[in-house]
């Protein structure tokens, strides 16, 4: 029995969307940016850090410094402030699994529910075309900078989960369901996805 | 509107079972070994050599041998049989989609037919757990042996789809649909293709 929906998705698919239809339908809550606030609230860090750190691509090199830096202050323990965050947020996650049935988008939340068995793992794709029309559609952009801010987000997002998950972010074997969003249209996509979990 | 759904699927995943599930469901012809004889039938190529060769890991050396060995004889022109074989069983798949309606498994169907509009493509995947379950209970077996044959099978299938396509078998972006039928269950994944089709 399906308990839990993670969406993954890449940028421009439409996959938040896709979450969101799909918790409405189903009668439970969604999570998305809602995180962000949580994670802050509860890290003590400031709603931006949080916003800002999810937006940038991390790298072996300010990791690093970011972890001699913390240890030589004793802040943090072994821990970035990156990696800290990162904690944080999987226990919120894990949390909001345990209070009952929700949609949970990005933040690696398949990863971090990986030991549950009542959870079904979603990605989202589109071809080049339809997430390019959905950027600047939806979110205003100018037609090239839409492939430059694709190319770059996706970047970030298979990087994190590669850095968090030593998985690879996108491979199938780690998702339940892919579905393209492009070629299906968001609302049967979400329709696909209730069936699938009921 | 969707007319030819063509699946591709890991060894021991159920797909050709969901193929023929939804082919049923939908009412329309369902095509898998059948093809193999029509090839044998049109190429004038024996079935079990068409069989065989389907069976065959490829790579270069082998090809370029048969590619030269063919030349010197003149007798295929600058084509292997395995090549003239594609190429035959490709014209198949073009005809039996201009037919009409049908489910074709395997075969780089997908490929073969992507300047249609009306065509939806699934791949079909299992975690290792359930192919094996799978390979010893429907195909008789033995446990370890499955193991091997599952990892055998699923590496010439992405050999023989990278030679002939240029792209990556089992890669998200060939699909509109991956489904975990491990998950799912064949009968729902068959539902969700229907369903995704119509």
């Amino acid at each position: 029995m399906v308990k839990v929906i993670t969406i993954s998705r890449e940028y421009g698919s439409g996959g938040r969307l896709v979450g969101s239809l799909v918790a409405q339908k189903l009668g439970v809550p969604f999570y998305d940016r809602k995180i962000i606030e949580m994670s802050a609230e509860k890290s003590g860090l400031s709603e931006n850090f949080v916003a800002d750190n999810e937006q940038c691509v991390k790298n072996k090199f300010f990791h690093n410094l970011a972890f001699g830096y913390m240890n030589a202050h004793g802040a943090a323990g072994q821990l970035s402030l990156s990696d800290k965050l990162f904690l944080v947020t999987s226990e919120i996650i894990t949390d909001l699994a345990e209070q009952g049935p929700c949609v949970i988008v990005g933040r690696c939340s398949d990863y971090v529910l990986r030991e549950r068995d009542d959870v079904m793992n979603v990605f989202i794709y589109a071809d080049a075309e339809h997430k390019k029309e959905r950027a600047v559609k939806y979110y205003g952009m100018d037609a090239e900078k839409a492939i430059v801010e694709i190319a770059r987000t996706d970047k970030y997002r298979a990087n994190h989960y590669s850095y968090y998950t030593d998985r690879t972010w996108g491979d199938r074997n780690n998702y339940h369901l892919c579905l393209d969003s492009g070629f299906l249209g968001v609302e049967r996509a979400a329709d696909l996805i209730v069936a699938a979990a009921k």
